[in-house]
């Protein structure tokens, strides 16, 4: 058991949320000035730990272990959200370099082959987990076809300002790699509330969800008496309670759903709504109780439409992933390892959100780790976790990347 | 009985239309060019019929009958919605001088004296009802200090560029008026559902209404288990479920109440909702309706408060306005002459939407008379009534005036 270096880890860390500092947060978003710079800081840091190091034209920073035998990737992401906090992404990339270091400095593990990343965007300034996916080839086809963010910035110029352009792209190499380990903050409250220090993740829950259309007629509040009125308001408050009060029935013990987005048109006190659009979003680790939902929802709006107000339609939301188990031999291993640093203190839980291990497990076998967020709180400036919490989850992940490696060289 | 001029009342009407015309709509917003110019040729109008009219420094065009002896006073409003129908407030207008050309034709009722109105911004460009308001001396103290329209531009300018800023205001003279009486049409369905031809307006409807304040807790839609969120939407979504359930159960027969504005904050499907605010509205003729309205919505906030999820405050909407019940010798006359020229065919009936009868009734007793909207439809280009709807009500409304005039001079 090789012993990381706490403090080591710590001061890396913050020297890593200096880039784009926004105290206590980050303003770092992929491809920013901050974010490349961070970027060639990590490829100096990946250098010194003995990794041949560069940086791919999707932003990727990749260092390759000089040892031999099947390696590991360690990782995770260093760009972050417009208004972030310092660890979300930047834990995982920190702890594949010292991971690196301190397995390289104990005479039992110094012959491990441990590969180091920090994927680009994985928060979707221009694309979810774009520099993961290139790496992986799991880029939808035309993905970069005229690829801009949500200000209408093209990828083609932030690569130019990265000076990326003719840079080649790294690729998965096949055969090498035994497969990937990403650290990172659970970004919800179950950790700290259930008093657990490490969540070894079973699965990356999938998501789904619906943008409802409703069409009713536009009218005079006063004029129009309530019998005749064909209100689109009225169709998406019952809509909405009613998805509230079935999806209990049908949910498992870790679904969430979510209705962020409501439009109603022309949105005026004195006018009957002709018009409205509800966004709903729902996640699971299990596909049944995603297409339950699905279900559900659809016999929901069938109430409606049966009812004689206004009417509903459905169509799939932007954004549909699949559930993703990670690797049983991975969790195993990372399960030891919990057990053996924090007895009792840690458990099988799914993530809620999504992350590149979601991406990678399509093509390699993955395992993650998650520590507690303090207040589960996450994009945010205030985010933050315990120091004893990121070194205990380093430590964790160290001992299962050794021991992942050895069980392959026996 | 004075008989109406039909033909020289429609081509009156459709002239007024020409104004800001937008076929098959007007486009003529209080104070606009178009305004002015019709406010211009209605004073000719009124000149050629007998009286002295003028503009006052508001606005509005009033025609004074040389007649002696107490005077009615008819019309309405020449304004329109900024994309308005040719007979929101033009109809009540045009019967206004139609009805003084008609008595004095008629030997029997040429010596009663009757006044012609067209108020000013009754369509709230600057200020609901603001002609009106000022000629009745019913202007909330303090409206007129740096008055602006919705697009910041300042009543000063509007009524400097109309040559009205050095122009007296009219005032109510005391003793004059036996009443007012104002035409207009329904801007509902109701006439035209029940196969009815002319409504006796009963009393202008009362206008309450709460802005709902929800606080909840913004999160990640991912990782914030059901159990402690504080979802601003949800509770939203049940309030306003629960309002048109418990509503009915308060409600009268002519009531309406609405939600047409709701705001979801921040918005996004993936990120739970921290705040919300809806709108409500609700209407009835009676007092004790509104009061059950507001005292329901209080009870079921008191519901949501309990549950545990996001909290609500409420305060009074911007729009309170008591029902105004109209006069009851003007409904009997009305009702007569309704019944004699359309047997069977009329009813009382509430108006739900606001009129300038709703202030001068302070004043003066007042009456008001309906017809038919096709379709119920109102401020839209596309608002019509039929020719003979139009022509009946001004002859209804004709011998209402010469019978009030005459039990007046018994």
């Amino acid at each position: 058991m090789s012993k990381i270096n706490a403090e080591r880890l710590l001061d890396d860390l913050r020297r890593l949320s200096q880039f784009g500092a926004n105290n206590p947060g980050v303003v770092r978003p992929a491809f920013s000035e901050a974010d490349i710079e961070a970027r060639n800081w990590l490829r100096i840091q990946y250098t010194k730990a003995g990794l041949d190091a560069s940086i791919d034209g999707m932003g990727n920073v990749l260092g390759r272990s000089k040892k031999s035998g099947p390696a590991l990737l360690i990782g995770s992401h260093s760009d972050s959200q417009p208004t972030g906090g310092w660890l979300d992404g930047a834990l995982g990339v920190i702890y594949g370099l010292e991971i690196v270091r301190s397995l390289a400095e104990d005479p039992l593990t110094r012959g491990l082959a441990v590969d180091t990343v920090s994927w680009q965007d994985e928060e979707s300034r221009f694309f979810s987990s774009l520099g993961c996916r290139s790496f992986c080839d799991q880029l939808p086809p035309g993905t970069l076809d005229g690829l801009c963010d949500k200000e209408g910035h093209p990828l083609e110029k932030a690569l130019e300002s990265a000076g990326l352009i003719d840079v080649p792209l790294f690729k998965l190499e096949q055969g090498r790699y035994l497969g990937y380990l990403e650290g990172h903050i659970e970004q919800g409250p179950q950790l700290e509330l259930q008093q657990k220090k490490i969540g070894v993740v079973s699965s990356i829950v999938g998501v789904g969800g619906m943008v409802f259309s409703f069409k009713g007629i536009q009218n005079h509040a006063g004029t129009t008496m309530m019998k005749i009125r064909k209100d689109a308001a009225t169709a998406l408050f019952k809509l909405a309670s009613r998805i509230n009060e079935e999806f209990p029935k049908v949910a498992g013990i870790h679904s969430v759903w979510t209705m962020g987005r409501a439009i109603i048109h022309p949105g005026a006190p004195s006018i009957v709504p002709g018009a409205a659009e509800l966004e709903l979003q729902y996640r699971d680790a299990s596909l049944e109780v995603l297409e339950a939902f699905e279900e559900t929802a659809k016999n929901l709006m069938e109430e409606i439409n049966v009812a004689g107000g206004a009417t509903v339609e459905s169509r799939a939301s932007r954004v549909q992933i699949p559930p993703c188990e990670m690797d049983s031999n991975f969790k195993r291993h990372l399960s030891d390892a919990a057990e053996m640093h924090a007895p009792t203190l840690w458990e099988l839980m799914p993530s809620g959100a999504f992350h590149d291990a979601g991406i990678v497990q399509r093509v390699i076998p993955c395992g993650m780790l998650f520590i507690p967020s303090i207040g589960g709180v996450s994009h945010d400036f205030s985010e933050n976790s315990h120091d004893e919490d990121i070194v205990l989850g380093c430590q964790v992940m160290a001992d299962a990347a050794a021991s992942l490696l050895q069980e392959q060289a026996i």
